[in-house]
């Protein structure tokens, strides 16, 4: 790998992009992940690269939603293998929930570097999934219809960082609770979604695993409450305000 | 290349990915060009993927600019030899401008594939600088210096679509009129340019082909009011003004 030195002011940012290029180098990430990431950065930088409060509100119902979920499952794909291999993994363990492997642009190939990439990162071989389809999602195209029985198609709450719309809606359709991790605000997957968390997915995935820790001593009635008052909507739409209103207050002479 | 159905409603954003996606196959464009690429997406998706006004007013500028130039040269990168190859050329042949071969993460290699490209693209050969620098950029490390002395290093006039920061206010400081197009209005090279097109890339190189040949016909003296009259920070100030009027009135809710 490239080696970006910590002092650079984009090192944050650098390191991602290099661990992607790493991961397109290993197999594991497509071009389409690369272009999807280069998205994300732009809607970062409009937020401040930093973890809004409505995105830590919505990151704090995923975390509830994902406790009080009976068969809790956390999708996987070459974006997610490569930037949080570790912080996947560390989350499936502490929830107890599988993984499953579900890439838009699916080879067999690609599915099974991506496991060795989660076992290698620790995951227990029995926890991940996907390399064994034998479901197929309601209302999608074959190759994007592929889910396993144990895993996705059976989850009453389904965590899926980065997903596209199509497979998002069609798993809220079929009753999911769907847990999106989106940065941009006005994707049909954020609008989909039954909690989006507008946030870098590094940023999310840390602060899930720090809230997982936290609200493990919370009671069920404690959970409850913050899914039951959580309006997605409403939070997306507090995202886009504060996104209107930093343009809105930027002046391009300022900036120097 | 992936067949994209042209009655697709992404059908224009799809086959913008599918072109890099085959340029990075090619050699000819790198993993960073797609994670740019991606950036330039979001910023297209915030601004209606549609020529707004002040850019337009800014592509007049830059035509009216490189018509005037005693010795405009047109900067080409992995990202423009794969998305606008065939129009790159027709402009700079309307200009009678040379080409140059520029690239951020720089190999020999790379390079030279553009070149071929480009000359499969109907590029003299004369026309296309690059592949033997002979001078350095003052200011910049010695691989992002490279340049060539009959083309950007002497050029008055420089169309740098899509450069990075470091490079485009080295040219600047060098005395140059350098135009970017850049769909990021906050950018460093946005906010360091003579001139800034913030538009998409094959959007803006179809306007600049049809502006040329419009305003081949103007006399100089029209020709030097566009360029002194243009404020390049009030037109990014603009496009600001303009992105944040949408997003204020975006409303989650109304979008589906």
């Amino acid at each position: 790998m490239f080696q970006v030195p910590k002092s650079h002011p984009r090192y944050e940012s650098l390191i991602k992009r290099e661990k992607l290029a790493e991961g397109v180098r290993a197999g594991i990430t497509s071009f389409q992940g690369l272009i999807a990431h280069g998205r994300g950065e732009a809607f970062d930088y409009l937020i401040g690269e930093r973890t809004l409060p409505p995105a830590l509100n919505a990151t704090k119902t995923a975390v509830a939603m994902l406790l009080l979920a009976e068969r809790p499952v956390l999708s996987v794909n070459g974006n997610v293998a490569a930037l949080v291999p570790s912080g996947i993994v560390e989350l499936s363990r502490f929830l107890d929930a599988p993984l499953e492997i579900n890439i838009f642009y699916r080879t067999e190939e690609r599915v099974r570097r991506i496991k060795e990439h989660l076992l290698r990162h620790g995951a227990p071989e029995e926890k991940v999934l996907g390399d064994k389809p034998d479901a197929l999602i309601p209302g999608l195209e074959h190759a994007r219809a592929k889910a396993t029985r144990r895993g996705i198609y059976s989850a009453d709450v389904v965590l899926t960082p980065l997903e596209d719309g199509d497979r998002c809606e069609a798993l809220v359709r079929m009753g999911k609770r769907v847990i999106a991790i989106d940065l941009n605000p006005l994707s049909r997957t954020a609008r989909a979604a039954t909690v989006t968390v507008v946030d870098d997915l590094t940023r999310a995935v840390n602060n899930m695993i720090r809230l997982a820790a936290e609200l493990k001593e919370a009671s069920r009635g404690e959970l409850e409450k913050f899914v039951e008052t959580f309006d997605n909507r409403g939070n997306l739409q507090s995202v886009l305000k504060i996104i209107a209103e930093r343009l809105t207050q930027l002046d391009i002479i300022e900036l120097d």
